[in-house]
C-alpha cells in the first residue's frame, strides 16, 4: 500500500508584472517539488514571469505543466464565469500554446496540464467541459498528463478516452466525504507539521480525514501544495522532509503508467 | 522589373469577444488574400476568434501568420509603451505560441510573424529589439518568415542573421522619402481605384509617390491592406482585381528564396 | 390606460478605445431618445467615450444615467461572475462616481442608474444584491432613479425602501409569462415595424405577447431599445415615430412621482 | 527655516483583488501618516480596496487623496504610454470621480489629487498635460490640493492658475541637481535611519544631497514615502519618530495657504 515515490506539485509563476500573490517565493519552493504548474497569463502569470519560471524549473529538474485558468485576474481565477465549454477549451489551448513556446525556447517539454482554481473545479463536475478538453488534448498531444482529482468527472473521462491522468491529493485543502475538495477563495495559514502528517498518512495508509471527521480512502499520484497558501514554503519543506524521512521519494510522474 | 506574383496580406481576427474594429468582415476578405496576420490577443484577438480565424484561413488556403502587438487593448496596439526589448520579445513569444497551438489543433503550420502597429514601427527603428526578436525566432523556428519594411532595422538584421524576411508594401499608408511609412493611429477612408492603382504601379514600375510628392523606388514581396481601414473590403477587392487583370498572381510567399 | 408620455432609453457610449459593439451610432440615436444609459467602463465605455457621451446627451437634452456592469469586457457584461453582493455594489459605486465626475465637469446631473446585462438580471432575482444596492443608492443620493423591471426583486425592494424607480419595457427582448425578459447574449435582427407595433400596443393597451404566445399585462414608465441590437437606429426611429404619431410624447421621467 | 509641521503622505490601497505590491501593510502605515494617496483602479486599486482604504483613512483621521495613474496594471503605472493630454485628463477625471463616490458614501471629502508614477513624472515636464489637468481641476473643484514637486511644470502652472498646490519631498528617491527626482521602476531597500535623517535635515535645514553628491536647497510641504518601497513601514516609522522627536508635527496640509 505504502507509496515508494510520489510527485509533489505546486503552482509556480503566479505573479503579474510586479504583483504578487501569497508569500511563497518560487526560487525557494521550486527545488523542493517535482512538478510545477506554471501560470499561463489568464488568472496569473505574464510572459516575463513564464520565461523565468520555465528556466527555474529546468534548472531544478522539475516537470513543467501548463496551469490555465479563467480569464480573471481580479478574481485570481477563483470565481465562476458563465461560459461555453468550447470557449473555455479555446482559452486552455491558447494558454497551453503560450507556455509551450517558452518551453521550446528553453529546450524543455511540457509534461502536464492542470486547470486552475474555479476552472479545475468546474471541469471536475462538468462532463461536457471535461470531454471537450480531453478530446482536444488528445488532438494536440496524447502524452500530456492531465492533473485532476480521482473523485471527478475529469478523471473518469480521461480514463475513458485514454489520456494519461495524474490523480492529486490536496495537502492544503479540506476533503468532503465524496473525496472531492472543499473549494475556497481564501485559505487560512496551516500548521506545517499537521500538513506533513496528513500527506504522510495519505501516502502510507491511503486515508484522509474529511471536514466531517470521517476517514475515507484516497489514492493519488501527486501531492499538491498551493504556493499562495500562507506559509507555503514551510508546508512544502515539512512535507518533503516527512516523505523523504519515510523513504518516499519525491519525483515527477513517469509516463509509462499503463492505465 | 514587373512582378509576376505578389503576396497580399491583411490583418485578420482583429476582434475581442463581441467587439469589432473597422468594417471589414474576415469572411469576405480572407478569400481574396494570400497571407493572414492573425491577432494574438494582446492588441486584439481572443482564443475563440483565433480558433475561428485559423480555420477560415485554412479553408481559403491562406498562409497563417502571428500578429503580436503591445498588450494594449484600449489603444489597439497603436500607442508606444516604454518597455525593455526582452519584455517585448517575451510578449511576442507568448503570442506566437498561442497561435501555434491553434494551428496545431487544425493541422496547419504558422508561416510568418508580423508585429502589429506601434510594435512593428518600434522594431523598425530599434536595433536591440529587432536583434533580440530575430535571434529568438531563430531559436524557435529559423524558417518563420518575418514581415517588415525594407527601410527598417528589422530588415537589415534579419538579412544579417539569415532569418527569411518578407518586405511589405503598404497600400493604405503614406510613404516618406526614406521609404518608411508614416505611422498613424487613425486612417481615413480611401478610394479603392486609387489604392489599386498605387499598388499596381508599385508592382509594375517599382515606384511610389511620397507624402511630399516625390517618387521613390520601392521593392517588396507582399502588399499589405489593413482590414480596419474604412472600406477595407473594397480596397482589397479592387487591388486584387487590378493585379490579376495585369497578370500578377496573388500568392503566399514561397520559402525557397535564397537570401 | 393609454399613456400620454413615455421615457425612451437606450445604452449609449458602449465603445472601448476604437472598439465598437453593434451598428448603432450614438450621434444618430441620441436625439431620438429621452434617457441615455451611459456605459461606465467595466463592460464597455472608457473615459474619453464617457466625456463625449455626456456632452452628446447634454446637447440633445437627454437624461443621463450610469450603466454599470460586471467587470467583463470580453463578455460585454453578459456573463455571470460569482461575486458577493458587497463587491458588486462597490463596483457600481465606483462606476457611478466616475460618470458623476464627467457630469459635474459638463454641468449636468445624473438622473438615473441602470445596471447592465447580467448584473441587471442578477439584481432582478437576488434580494441581497438589490437590497444592498438600493440602501447604498439611498446613502449616496435618494433621488437617483433606479431602472428595473416591474417583475423583479429590485422593483419590490426599491418600493419598500422608497428609492424612486422606473419600470422598463423591453422593445427588443422577449417576455416570459412572469413578465420578466428572456436574457440572451446574442440578439437577432428585428423588424422595426414589428418592434414599433409591440411598443405602441404596450403603451396603449398595456399588453404584450410572451414567447409562449400568451398575452400578459405589462406596465412601465420607460421603453428600452438596446443600441447594440442589430439595426438599432431603425428600431428607435420607428418606435419614436409610432409613439409620436399616436400622441404619446417621448420624455425623460419626471421625478415627482409619489410612490 | 525649520518647519514646525509637515505633511507625511504615502500611497495606500495599492492592491488589486488578492494581488499585492510591496511589503507595506496599509493598516500599519495609515496611523503614521497624515495624507493618503488612494489608488483609483488604473495602475492599482479596485472598488473593494478603495472602499476599505477610504474607511481606514477616515478612522485614522488621515486626509484622502486620489492617486490616478496610467491604465497599466501590468506595468503598475510606471511605464510611459503615448497618449494625448485630453485622454490622460479624462482618465484622471474618471478615477477622481470613482474615489469621490466612496468618499461620499463614507462621509468624508477628498482633500487632494496626486498623479501616480509615470503620469506624475510626465505631468512634471509636459506643460500641455499639466495645464489641462489644472484647468479641469479648477472646473471640478478649485479647492482640491494638487501634489507635485516644486521643480516641475505642474507646480508652475498650478501657481499661475491659482490651484492650491502641495510641494513634495521624496524620502525614498534620489534627487538630481535640478531638484527633480530620478525616476525608477524598481526601488532598492533603504536604511530607515538614513531615510529619517534625510527627511529631518530637509525639514530643518532645507537641504538635500543629490545623486552627484552636491547639496541643493529644497522646500516642500509634504514628505512622501512610497508604501511599495521595500521595508516601507520601517521607513515611515523611523521618519515620523525623527520628526516628532524634533518637535516637527506630522499633519495634513491646511488649506488656507494664501498663494
Amino acid at each position: 500500500m505504502k507509496k515508494r515515490s510520489v510527485d509533489l506539485n505546486s503552482d509556480m509563476g503566479e505573479g503579474f508584472g510586479p504583483w504578487k500573490i501569497g508569500d511563497g517565493v518560487d526560487e525557494d519552493i521550486m527545488p523542493l517539488i517535482s512538478s510545477a504548474n506554471i501560470a499561463t497569463g489568464f488568472h496569473a502569470g505574464d510572459p516575463n514571469i513564464m520565461a523565468r519560471t520555465v528556466q527555474l524549473a529546468k534548472q531544478a529538474g522539475v516537470g513543467i505543466g501548463a496551469h490555465p485558468g479563467f480569464r480573471d485576474l481580479v478574481g485570481f481565477g477563483r470565481r465562476n464565469i458563465t461560459e461555453t465549454p468550447q470557449a473555455l477549451v479555446n482559452d486552455i489551448v491558447f494558454q497551453l500554446g503560450a507556455l509551450r513556446e517558452f518551453a521550446r525556447l528553453y529546450h524543455v517539454s511540457v509534461q502536464h496540464v492542470k486547470p486552475h482554481g474555479a476552472l479545475y473545479m468546474l471541469a471536475a463536475r462538468d462532463e461536457a467541459l471535461s470531454r471537450l478538453l480531453i478530446e482536444t488534448l488528445q488532438a494536440l498531444d496524447p502524452t500530456l498528463l492531465l492533473y485532476c482529482m480521482e473523485a471527478s468527472v475529469t478523471y473518469r473521462i480521461a480514463r475513458e478516452l485514454g489520456q494519461p491522468v495524474i490523480r492529486e491529493f490536496y495537502a492544503d485543502r479540506d476533503y468532503d466525504r465524496s473525496g472531492s475538495i472543499v473549494f475556497t477563495r481564501h485559505v487560512a495559514r496551516l500548521d506545517p507539521a499537521h500538513v506533513a502528517a496528513k500527506v504522510l498518512r495519505a501516502c502510507v495508509e491511503g486515508r484522509v480525514t474529511t471536514v466531517d471527521g470521517d476517514d475515507i480512502d484516497i489514492d493519488f499520484d501527486s501531492v499538491c501544495i498551493h504556493s499562495d497558501t500562507p506559509g507555503a514554503f514551510k508546508l512544502v519543506e515539512a512535507t518533503r522532509a516527512a516523505l523523504t524521512s519515510h523513504d518516499i521519494r519525491v519525483a515527477a510522474p513517469v509516463y509509462t503508467i499503463a492505465r
